[in-house]
């Protein structure tokens, strides 16, 4: 049965009037830190994970505003948790000012008047704000706030919002809301076995089809209906999960992240776990962000950042809630592979053909099996049929004891990790037999078995009774879904196996790199390209050989140090686009050629009203690589590294990777290859390969000034860094430094 | 109810042994061409459609093969056609060399001795090819060959195929198979209405999930097995069913293409009739391509190749079965969009803002709501819900008056032509009215009313009766499949009102050129630079002045006609890799550097061992954007034309976009913008925008090329070819010619 709360419907509630004259204020970035243990940065290291069992199972609960007025929207909440608890055999007390009793049970006054402590409260009134001093003082541990009106209506709400998180945060409370609803106390199946599904959702209507997954046998343990996060969010449930024995995998339908840094520690939480998170986050397109914002009121990173930054931590970002609800049962399910090979079994040869053709698109590895064990399916197969894998059975094989014994010797090979069946068309003859085959052989084997149903109808009995009535098979309706799951279980254990937490090895000191670069800073200003450059130098990355000079002799005398040839450009703290102003002079090879240079740059400067601090008298590097390198801050994640290929590339194809620090010199590697145009650092056309530890070196650099220079620095641009051949290094050509 | 026949399990026969010693054939490629009607390179411009009004409602039928002996599988297909041909009307004739009667019905001893002429015989025996004969005596106009082992076996296969096929051709008779079934005679339901899909497979299990969309209310035509195609094929059945009244789109599952043309003539015929056709066609990857080879034994075209051709043609190419039920359900029901707004409207916030990010990710056009138009909608939501679009109704409104006035006040908008609710957790108290209203709205409308009925459950009444119930509102199952068809369904129109056959347009006599470029032609042979170039300047491509030279002097004398600075090139027709052996010296501006760089060159040719046929001194060009324009053989679709981004960009992201002719400019032109960096033809950095005219133009000259020289070139590579700013042309640096 479907329950009958539903997240979105927050009866009268919604209609909330906020108090006219409030300021907007910020969303409140709540990170449970650990005091002293921070990085560089000054970013928590590690997540306390808060204690949330006796909000899941609470043993008293108290009901603040409960009614049982006929037509009063609250009385149906109501109706609802007193079921709820005489279910799972929680004391309710009713709360409200006037009733004596509610559904014949009696009522208290006020909270202070409850008969005992109670672990959770769950408040029906329209502003929560008021009581929060109360149950402090009655020391109830769990709130659940169903107010709507607050930060998803816009400023006002947003101020409302964050008073409330205030005076929580002081309150020894945690609270759930506002803006949420009974999901976390719906009626849970209690008879389904093996490693659950815990899900987490910012909206009640968009977690219904994972939580409905019940009804076809996936086990759920916990639903969070986070709202508007003003306290709890997404990132402490994630945590609280990655711990609990009995989560197998972790859904999360998040529309905003309420703060980057608790979302990635929770994230690392699951990852040492080896609890597998999948989510959709919505915010693809700008529309989609904006329409987000509006709803619950979260900050929205730039989608890129937010896409990398869950791959870095190994979260499975999905698009759509059909794909969240299979990949998520899978991963719950399915037991630690001990091969990668795909094999492809069915009844037609076409259905192979289509699934392995899909499946190899999309990254799987289906290893041709080898001859002795084709000549062992050769047994039962005929052999005109193609048993190389996919494996095609033709069809009648699986109509009798043959049928069994294939899917058993496919099972048994030590390359095979996954069976995959498609049955796009169900033929019970045939079928049944099979569904039921492949449920035995899942029953005695390790080894990962899935199952499409292809039919559109979907009520055959192979598929409901056998399929479904089993959860050592993992069934999917559809091609493009079985083979999404099966990617994201096999790449999360290929994770997980090599994962360092990054938060271990993240700087928690400055360098020495850090005071040399502060006396370069100019608050409030961009630096010039002389002094961008000093920066880099004090990080230890590699400048050209220049001088600054501000005379036509001085420039003589800085190319004769510098070594002819040399390159002269125009250097200014507001100086773009030097290039298309002829502000460069590349190759100049005499004295006179460096002061005919410096009179025609000086000029150009004048003719634009152009505020030089000097000219640059820089060494001419050989070629290599066009990259850059920068860094970008991001409302949700702060300070993001990237890099990208150079030159007129970087604008055309925006061929560029980025990382959330703190990460390793893996995960720089790793940007590399995201890179479309990555080939061009092996070298092509004759080219040498490129210094790709150079590089690799200049980004985890990049990566520390950044965290050090945190409250200093907005912005960073290496472009180019010209990156010579293999062992050679690699040269920031010109760079860009903003100040905060 | 699922039909017992089965397209993969054709019983005993697929276990028929080819004889031996059978010599591999081709397979045949059979264009039903008007004799006399074909364009310059020979290939047809019409194909004839042909009638098969008989074969899919015959009025008497001979079963060849037919048993009632219990146990055997001929019996089983007996039984089947017996009831069919009861059920629509028509004669049964059973054949069998010694039986005297089957199911009761007389029995005669051969095709010759039937009582009537027959509209089509079932031919249940291992080898078709002797029956060929007595079958073309008897007047037969249709025969359906269930045998396998054939093309799909290998070579052998393909011979006996091969053999079958020229009989078939010179017997004024056609046949579906071998390799078939009774998939066309399966029970269609005739209680649905509205127009229908019709489907042809080339495997019967793959077909089936579409033929049972039946049992969603979705209405199904005809279903074409097609088998191994050794006569009928994709082709005809896509001509046929588009001049059915009945039919309002095809679904085909592809696996491999007979011919390339008789598809884009067939295509091309359904886009001229405002029919869509919507294809799986397996072969994304390699190993899709080859297992697919070895099922069907058809030739696979490069994938680029068919995508692009199916584009061109207006084919919509899904990759999943669900996509493909999803997308021809849709695409035959709707009727033709007057707007190509899409507006969201949901019972969530969440649901809608999620929606609205994928579909606005997918390309579709979501307008926000004009003021007035919001304002009226909030007449019946509440003031603090986003109606802009996506429309958030809170819940409320749908469970009473307000519902429908809402929908049909969405409906009313000019700009909207499509109204899609996704309704993900049903909720019976607002959903099924939500359900219901849809349905009426949609009745009173000739908007497209989509809905996503996200429950992984299914069985719900609201979906299952109300929904399904239906034929004007097309109901998903997925976010995904609901955008693809919508997606599918907008662009399609948008296709067919802008659609000109370029075969109405095709080239019919060689050009003057042709003459010219005969004469160049080396058969065998690859062309030197300088052969090739002169190829391209018959063709009225421009090429930069250049002069062959076989001397030092003579090199002197030709950089004085050609002008100062200028290129000088080692020319050879085995020559590759010109730069990288640094047989290229460019910006000579003297005399004393061309006699310098001439013995340079042959110097370095001689010590390689490369033959020349002597150094160019060709016209310095000015810098544009360097592109590449080409022509290479299709195995399906013989000469294709691809243009691409040049330099090192060709090499490390394959930026290529190809066309199969016939195609004309506004192809040409799309064809720049699937570049990645197709930006860089605007002008970036300050560089002017090319000359797109001249590049168009370029490749419609290639085009011409191809065609007319298609007995004579085998490949063609234009790389560089410069594009220089607006107004100033194009012009080939360089250029490979291969000759046939």
């Amino acid at each position: 049965m479907l329950g009958s709360t539903h997240g979105t419907f927050t009866t009268d509630l919604r209609a909330r009037v906020v108090a006219c004259g409030e300021q907007p204020g910020n969303v409140v970035h709540g990170v449970a830190a650990v005091p002293g243990d921070s990085d560089v940065s000054g970013r928590p290291l590690h997540a306390a994970v808060p204690d949330l069992d006796r909000f899941f199972r609470p043993e008293s609960v108290a009901v603040v505003g409960a009614s049982d007025a006929e037509g009063r929207p609250n009385t149906g909440i109501t109706r609802q948790l007193v079921a709820w608890a005489e279910r799972v055999g929680a004391r309710l007390h009713p709360v409200h000012p006037t009733r004596e009793t509610v559904f014949g049970m009696p009522c208290v006054p006020s909270v202070g008047a409850l008969p005992e402590p109670v672990d959770l409260a769950v408040l029906l009134v329209a502003d929560p704000l008021p009581l929060v001093a109360e149950l402090a003082e009655a020391k109830v541990r769990f709130a659940v706030a169903f107010a709507s009106g607050f930060a998803e209506t816009g400023a006002d709400g947003a101020a409302a919002q964050a008073r409330l998180a205030e005076a929580v945060k002081g309150a020894g409370l945690r609270l759930l809301g506002p803006n949420t609803n009974l999901n976390a106390f719906e009626k849970f199946r209690d008879d389904l076995e093996g490693p659950a599904v815990a899900l987490i959702t910012q909206s009640g209507h968009q977690g219904r089809p994972v939580f409905t997954m019940q009804e076809l046998g996936v086990r759920l343990s916990h639903w969070a209906p986070t709202g508007n996060e003003a306290d709890l969010e997404t990132a402490d449930f994630i945590s609280y999960f990655s711990q609990r024995p009995e989560v197998g995998s972790i859904a999360c339908y998040v529309e905003g992240l309420k703060d980057g840094r608790s979302f990635l520690l929770a994230a690392d939480r699951a990852a040492r776990a080896g609890v597998p998170v999948v989510a959709v986050k919505v915010g693809r397109t700008e529309t989609g962000a904006r329409t987000a914002a509006s709803h619950t009121g979260k900050l929205t990173g730039a989608d890129q950042v937010v896409d990398a930054a869950m791959r870095q931590f190994g979260v499975i970002r999905v698009d759509g809630l059909d794909e969240l609800q299979d990949t998520a049962a899978l991963l719950a399910r399915a037991r630690r592979p001990v091969a990668d090979g795909v094999v492809v079994y069915s009844i037609s040869g076409g259905t192979g053909a289509h699934f392995a053709d899909l499946a190899t698109a999309a990254g799987l590895s289906l290893p041709t099996l080898s001859d002795a064990k084709q000549d062992e399916l050769h047994q039962w197969i005929p052999e005109y049929l193609n048993v190389a894998n996919p494996v095609d059975n033709g069809g009648h094989p699986v109509g009798d004891w043959r049928g069994r014994k294939i899917i058993d010797a496919i099972l048994a090979d030590p390359e095979v990790g996954v069976l995959i069946c498609p049955i796009t068309g169900p033929f019970p003859p045939m079928s049944d037999k099979l569904a039921q085959d492949l449920v035995d052989a899942a029953e005695a084997t390790d080894k990962l078995v899935c199952v499409v149903w292809g039919s559109p109808v979907g009520t055959e009995d192979a598929y409901r009774h056998t399929l479904l009535g089993s959860s050592r098979v993992a069934t999917f309706r559809t091609f493009a879904n079985c083979i999404t799951a099966v990617r994201a279980h096999l790449d999360h254990h290929r994770f997980t196996t090599a994962y360092r937490s990054p938060f271990d090895e993240a700087p928690r000191t400055p360098s020495p790199s850090f005071r040399k670069a502060q006396a370069l800073m100019r608050p409030g200003r961009r630096l010039s390209e002389h002094g961008a450059k000093q920066l880099l130098r004090a990080y230890g990355i590699r400048v050209p050989r220049e001088q600054l000079v501000t005379s036509a002799a001085a420039a003589v005398r800085a190319a004769g140090l510098v070594g002819y040839p040399v390159v002269m450009k125009a250097s200014g703290a507001q100086l773009a686009h030097k290039t298309e102003l002829g502000l460069v002079k590349v190759g100049l090879t005499s004295a006179s050629q460096v002061r005919d240079a410096y009179r025609e740059l000086t000029d150009i400067a004048r003719y634009e009203d152009i505020d030089l601090d000097g000219i640059l008298v820089c060494q001419m590097v050989a070629r290599g690589v066009e990259m850059v390198v920068g860094v970008t801050q991001d409302a949700l994640f702060g300070p993001t590294v990237t890099v990208g290929l150079g030159g007129v590339l970087v604008e055309v194809l925006n061929d560029t990777a980025v990382r959330v620090p703190p990460f390793g010199e893996a995960q720089a590697r790793d940007m590399l290859g995201e890179l479309r145009g990555h080939a061009l650092l092996e070298g092509v056309r004759g080219a040498p390969p490129a210094d790709v530890d150079a590089l690799v070196e200049v980004v985890l650099r990049v990566q520390r000034m950044a965290l050090e220079l945190d409250g200093e620095l907005s912005e960073l641009d290496i472009n180019p860094l010209m990156v010579l051949p293999r062992g050679q290094g690699a040269v920031a050509l010109d760079a860009l430094a903003v100040c905060r």
